[in-house]
């Protein structure tokens, strides 16, 4: 495997895009990131484009295609690829394989996704696209149900207070607010959170991430090109898992198995330990899954994810600082661009340019998640000369 | 780039499966995949689905990742692909890549596709999203009609005659009425065929591929597995690329540019000629598809295609036989699946097994193109030890 430098980065703005289509919006974070890199786009070997529920929602697909088409690209290989929320992790991580197994020197990752013109009904459904129709979907069971069962059986095992709940929303909106990419920071107080409308006991309103429209593309290359970067970040650890399609599947409702593997796999590549990390962007889909993310990540000990929360040791000034672009909860969730919009947060921060900088970063893990936890990514980047 | 063989292939019956939900043809396909193989499902380290309109026509995604569970596969990489009707063939590609650059020593690809409980007008526009909208699209083009401008264009220049396009429909659904796999094999006459409904001028009713259910898998190898393998075939050449994503893009309607630079690429690593191949299953998604393939790919010279069907020369027992298994106008065309479905034929040949066996075939090309010739994969097999 050969090194992989993340050259440049684009994304557009994450909420309402009703203006443009999904596939303008996939050319203009790609325009975004190539320029960024300053890469010829000539030199592009591979495209990789993570989308969820065009399908359904839009009725259309090969995007990848599309895409390339509207960037001018030559007849180079370019694929979708879909794995539920964590669609935009593996656009990633397949254009990191072909630049490290020598498929081609650049290759161009892209997320995109289009939700907003659809009203709830409709994503509702077609996010259930996710779930395994013929055991859990059939049982009635939607994401925010399944989220909701995960954080009563936390509670349930660990003592997690419905305010300690809120210290995860009130960080993730409050980082939101900084964030000019971000659908919905604010800075909420925690009375109006933890009483909000009920949406699935115990999450309430602003427990859930809001769908959104955007697009997050990053540029990959290998160690040639490493003289004509300005700020490299190098790709040093990289993997992708699966887990159980059914929620009936799961031996251990307040843990995702292929998140424990992913790290593993990531950590195992990177030759570092959790310590090592100095922030994370992880999948905060609902404000429980950061809590249990962050322990399958080995960043906080199990059922302390709520405590460090509400102890601001996960805040972007913290010790373990957690998803300081405001994450899916402040940011938004354009599903399949979530995966490539926690890349771009995290190389904005290596640059030292993030708008909640952790001081003195150089080393940062993403997370992103599928379904059930069906799938799963993590990378770890790190400044190069770090 | 490491050696890599297909150790085995496993496929349903093309054609309707109301009975089954998509992710049981997955996994069936898969389950006979596995055992043609050999191989102990615990070495697999990397699955890919190629999957099209599921999400659109079934709201069912994910299937990579639930079609590994069905299998009870470790906590490995599952991915769809998807890139319109060249989905499986992407499947095959990535597997291949998976096998080809170390990632894993054994991968299995499948493609699935569930598409006969939808109405014609349900599949028309599922089928559209390989469209681009904001141009073909809202010109109100449908692939029926894409294809019957291509070949108003070729008979415009070539001297093709509406017999000749017959001979080709004659000869695949004639391949199609051996083959215990094809959805419509018949014995039609020419005047039946020049004859039927008019679908899109001058495409009639038998010129058109139907749509079907189906799964088909392989299972792809390193060389360290050689000496276990009943019936290995090595994949000498394997190449996917990209074309215009309109039909308003394309230089000449009466070729696909994405055709001839996968062709160019695959020959170019198997190191082969055309005149080597012993046969190929190609894109007949209507007939005169299965004419423009054949002269991109370099089979047959330019507007010989129809001649060289009428002359029998591109029959099972011909010097150029294409499609033996009866392509997709007879087999069938469950879109997803279609890639791998010629991956299967052409080992079923290469083993010397095949209803419509040609004689002595050792060298096999494949053919997958989807939509208005967005994206195509071509991969040539040999029977190792030939």
């Amino acid at each position: 495997m050969r090194r992989v430098f993340i050259a440049g980065v684009g994304s557009t703005v994450f909420g309402r895009h009703l203006e443009i289509g999904i596939e303008a919006l996939g050319i203009r974070a790609c325009e975004l990131a190539i320029r960024d890199a300053g890469v010829d786009r000539d030199r592009l070997g591979a495209l990789y484009l993570g989308n969820f529920v065009s399908g359904p929602l839009l009725g259309r697909e090969v995007l990848a295609g599309i895409v390339a088409d509207g960037l001018g690209l030559g007849a180079i290989p370019c694929t979708k690829v879909e794995g539920a929320c964590a669609s935009g992790g593996m656009a990633f991580r397949h254009a990191y394989l072909s630049v490290a197994t020598g498929q081609c020197e650049a290759a161009l990752a892209v997320g995109v996704e289009k939700m907003t013109q659809a009203d709830t009904t409709q994503v509702t459904s077609a996010l259930n696209c996710a779930m395994d129709h013929d055991q859990d979907a059939l049982a009635g069971l939607t994401f925010p149900g399944v989220f909701g069962l995960a954080c009563q059986a936390y509670m349930d095992r660990y003592d997690l207070r419905r305010d300690q709940l809120s210290q995860v929303v009130r960080k993730n909106k409050f980082n939101g607010l900084a964030n000019p990419l971000a659908q919905m920071g604010d800075d909420l107080q925690i009375d109006q959170i933890s009483g909000a409308r009920l949406i699935s006991d115990p999450l309430r309103l602003f427990d859930c991430c809001p769908a959104s429209d955007g697009g997050t593309a990053a540029l990959l290359v290998s160690e040639e090109f490493l003289p004509s970067i300005k700020h490299p970040v190098e790709v040093i650890g990289s993997a992708q898992t699966r887990g159980n399609s059914t929620i009936g599947g799961q031996r251990d409702l307040c843990s995702f198995s292929a998140t424990i593997a992913a790290a593993d796999a990531a950590f195992a590549q990177a030759g570092i330990t959790p310590d090592e990390v100095d922030f994370t962007e992880l999948h905060d889909c609902f404000s429980i899954a950061e809590i249990i993310d962050s322990e399958d990540l080995g960043l906080v000990p199990r059922g302390m994810g709520g405590h460090f929360a509400a102890e601001g040791r996960t805040s972007a000034n913290g010790d373990i600082p957690i998803n300081p672009s405001g994450g899916l909860l402040a940011k938004g969730h354009p599903v399949g661009a979530t995966g490539l919009g926690q890349i771009y947060e995290s190389v904005q921060q290596l640059r030292g340019q993030h708008p909640n900088q952790v001081q003195g970063a150089m080393v940062a893990m993403t997370h992103n998640l599928g379904g059930t936890g069906v799938a799963c990514t993590v990378n770890i980047l790190r400044m190069h000369g770090a």
